[in-house]
């Protein structure tokens, strides 16, 4: 029991950042089903967001995603979320939409692209500055389909020099988030593809660059929360892009495909030090809702982090050392699967009453009308969308 | 040399279908680069189809896609076909794009739904009636996201149902080429994922359906040439849809990512008797050229196809059995390898040399002036492309 | 409360077969390392195993492996498992340790060798009608490791004739279950690769003759659940052996790497009628307890299996198919993950007080001193193991 | 031609390293099926290297294996091999095999064990004193099979001061290659599962530790030719071990699987520089021929690895680097594919008549009358093996 209200504690100081482009239109490259009440505008993306918080009460910011979120004024934009109940959270970077970068961003053999493409990472950290973010997330689609394409080191080589020039743009409290993924939309070679190449320009670079793990975008069979664990120990973990897959970047609601998995990955950030506030990781969504509703979608994956971090605190982790240091392998996985069965949802339901929510957040907002209100005032104008 | 000889005879029989959709504009879910002189019509499509034949002397039909190559008059497509030097080939059906297909077309739990997709694969074998075309290829790209999102024996039952009334309304010379994809779209289950699920369904209708194998659709891992002996052995191999990849349904150049695979299926094919044409094995290519020029990609895939064709037809198939049958592991791969490692480039250009057109087809087509005349003249209109 | 009651009372139906090779020493081919307490004889497996059935009630069979249980006088040892409190379940039959089968057992290209298989497989017949079992089990590790090696076809001709001769001398409530692995110990080919194979094999066969799905023999990827309802449709699926892999065939204790898929699984067996008796589906652990304690591993898979199907059985059909047919995507799958979030354990619990056994079968066995008696008492002789 | 020349100059300086234990019995879990003429001793397996050296040309030196080559006087070793024609390579440790290793070696929750196992690996380090071998090769198999079983962290604590301790004990001219390796025999965590954990440990040590890349031990779609890009572009490349494989670490003979993705890999070690004398990269076989020849295997597989040289030493580089440059992804695709699809079989007959060796090694080696021989001769005593 006390250890329940110690779990509640811990708790309570969670937050999930939720991405702007999961309330808009997003699906595959067969097809993008329009959903109605879809945002038209920045703003009501925010409001969405807004909706995710108030029923979640740990989804206190969303991220921004130049250019698909740019406004004139940063500081209005910054001010209308706050009056709104939520803050503006981590810049992305965009540099894969433009037809120029159709071989490359920053690697692109053009070095005219190239330049494009570093001027627009160094606006986004203008924005920043603007809009007071600490982080600036960067993902390159950048690659190659076919061997031969283009030279793989040159590619290092110019993708080293991007950074170097954006990591010095970056302020005193300002940090570099680089992103690895596996494959997509290169399909051949990727500049960026594992979590061992964002390291290691991550370590040239220095302090404030740090890798973004994002849960979807490994090869099968690798093993996640090994990567999480070790890049705490290099203190060179900065972030999350949470989602979910089967097969491949699949995007789905985090824990949908594979909840345990997901409870281990918290697990290791709780061993790790990475859920104290000081670690200063960024614990993000990053989903794509194609056919499921988008906000109910975007609540029942914060709550679905935070079951996992209520299992992840539950492991009685002295029985566990215990257990480990005997070596009775089936002991110790008893004690870690003890605090993965575990039903935590009344822990959480008890938890949102206290903080004065609604114990079953996706419930409370399917009763609060507001998904009708927006599929109805949300007409005409032009759905936000990828703009592939 | 009488081998080579009696090589190119054979190779002279051989003829590879490409895709209407090739020409048109393509892309990932993260953008779609657009491309110069790309068609705007269906007729432009044949026009530059009419090309690779023109070039390669092996790619005498063009495969339709409805409704992206919808038109009003048929069978005046297929005399324009005819006046460019090819002929209208495989009617491919689409139950992906229209927005009811949200959560599946012939397997949706809505029964207007499934109505309304069976309605347009009947509209597949009017059209089929019109053209002339001997096979319907139907893929489906339905499934579920989420694990209890739908029933999956319900999905089957309603799929063996679409599938039923097509069955029953092909003419006495018509096909049914059943394509089987392990994921994407859909990222939980695929309502016919693998081969087995097209062959148990095939096998049920009748003598007229038949699997269609398309080289970019297994999981990692999975042994391509086997199901390619398998389906032989059973005759149920209707057809391939070739392409290549790395990691998932990249749809790439075939033979670009794995040259050695598309070796060992063009083996497996000749092995098994699928080269003959009374076998009626339909060979298509279906790639998506994202970011390399279409026409030459189309080319190359062509001779790709052919270049294998070849080193299988090297195969010396008397030493091979030899080898096996006394158990000697290394001298029967050894035999095998000799054909792959044969460059049977000069056999080709003989070949085509003998078969009046240009030893180098890649080479000839740029020097052409081809795809410079559409660059110029195909401005304004919507160019093709998946209207995704 | 009702439907606990009602869960309990199915739950008691629930029978799963335990293999004797699992209290055996094994390993990978790196080593194998012995534990102490390994039984020596035929009739030290059968006490291991009575132990699993004594504390947890719901395994009341062993399976047998010829010849590594190979006895005299079968009928004696089916009394000596009777005393013991347990029968003997499924024969296994072993073409795979002979140095005679290094290309292969009955596709092996040598009909002095595939004589000599299938001489073995009918042997195995004549122990199930001398022990009283109705299932033989055939896994063939056949296939190649180079292209070229064999003839993948011939391949499938040989394996038809034995499984034809095999089939021809089942008796009348005699079943074969015919076993699928993509990969290992053969690594270009494998002979049955795939459920679609077994599957083909198994139809040609007849009724006697199903597919026997291992949840640990699939590519990275594959929707095992989508293969079990498949299977049930077809009335095709006869077994399963269960264990858990997070990458290859590992062997590990079922549920321990995804207890999520094995929920998912045991749903479809529920949903598509398995789980009654008279489907006659065959429920079987094959596992390896390479470095855990072995009959603790046991109990604990068994438990795994049966928390599943307890979760399985709390899906509330009705709301699911309700949320199905409305399309609501989040409803379905949450009505799905509120079976599977679900704390079943005090269910189990009270289940296993009500059977008179303890509510915790690991710890009621490490505190009933078996395996220290095992400990001293099995020393000298030679431990049980793969004999590789 | 002149190219031809400069070619064949390159390739007379390329150097492969054979494993003693190739020459050994090797298998699967399953079954290791013994070959005749295996040798018995470690001067036996050091003969059958002389063989592959003598009739390559290019396989000077054989890497040892502690303990399975254990011997008293490493200088009379050392020796012998001299008289043999070739020398001894690369030390390898082992610590995967003794009993007390079932939890891990130098990552062992145990710190006895640790201490053993550190032992043997400095062991290791004296051999190098007395046998004069620059290399020692560190494979660590230790990891967990089930999750909670330790502490990944902790793990990585322990390793690293293993590490510490082997690296302040190397002499002057000596280095540690650390190996990494997705999974098997762990199947849960490995401790070195990828490049970047190696590539970790080794920049934290020095400029003595190199990465070893096993072409067998990645995830499914791994691009490993862009780890060795990216290493030799680190300078953190050390060594390779050859093998190929189709889905796990099936230790296939190098080039047998993917040919063409050999022929990448040895395109950016030139490319790299790699492949220059001074850039000290070891090329090693790390194979097992389970069911086939031994000797004509490494004969073989020594072949393969030249040919795809050869194939990427004829790469036109100026020509590809002016595609890449343009923008044309066909062009820069097909000038890599020319070189990829040329027959070097003639250039390196051409190569070993001029370095006076038989043209065709493997129907060399089998007319030498070697392998009747030793068959003959090694009679009794104990055949070497992993002693798994």
């Amino acid at each position: 029991m006390g250890a329940h209200i110690a779990i509640k504690q811990r708790l309570l100081a969670q937050q999930i950042e939720t991405p702007s482009w999961a309330y808009g239109n997003s699906g595959t490259r067969f097809k993008v089903f329009a959903q109605p009440g879809v945002p038209r505008t920045v703003e009501e993306k925010i409001d969405d967001a807004a909706q995710v918080h108030a029923h979640t009460g740990i989804a206190p910011s969303v991220a921004l995603h130049i250019p698909w979120d740019k406004v004139e004024d940063y500081g209005k934009l910054a001010k209308y979320a706050e009056s709104a109940g939520i803050r503006l959270g981590t810049i992305n970077a965009n540099v894969f939409q433009d037809d120029d970068y159709k071989l490359g961003s920053v690697t692109n053999p053009d070095p005219r692209v190239r330049r494009k493409a570093l001027d627009h990472l160094l606006e986004c950290v203008d924005i920043m500055d603007a809009t007071g973010s600490r982080d600036l997330k960067l993902w390159f689609s950048d690659g190659t389909n076919y061997p031969g394409q283009d030279d793989i080191r040159e590619r290092q080589d110019r993708l080293a020099e991007a950074l170097d020039a954006v990591y010095a743009r970056l302020g005193a409290n300002q940090r570099m988030l680089l992103e690895y993924k596996l494959f997509e939309p290169a399909f051949y070679t990727t500049d960026v593809p594992d979590w061992g190449t964002a390291y290691a320009h991550c370590l040239r670079l220095g302090e404030k660059a740090k890798v973004c793990v994002d849960t979807g975008h490994h090869a099968p069979g690798t093993n996640i929360e090994f990567i999480v664990a070790f890049l705490l120990r290099e203190g060179k973990l900065g972030a999350f892009d949470f989602n979910s897959r089967f097969y491949a970047d699949d995007d789905l609601m985090v824990g949908a495909a594979d909840p345990f998995q997901l409870f281990r990955i918290m697990y290791e950030v709780v061993r790790g030090g990475g859920y104290e506030r000081e670690a200063g990781i960024a614990f993000m969504l990053d989903q794509c809702h194609n056919i499921e509703a988008k906000i109910p979608g975007q609540i029942r994956s914060v709550c679905n982090v935070q079951e996992a971090t209520a299992k992840a605190l539950l492991v009685d982790r002295e029985a566990l050392a215990e257990a480990q240091l005997s070596g009775d392998v089936i002991a110790a996985n008893d004690v870690f699967m003890d605090a993965y069965s575990t039903d935590v949802r009344p822990i959480l339901a008890e938890l949102r009453e206290e903080m004065g929510i609604d114990p079953d957040p996706v419930a409370a907002y399917r009763r609060s009308g507001y998904q009708d209100r927006i599929n109805a005032e949300r007409v005409g104008g032009n759905q936000a969308g990828w703009g592939a």
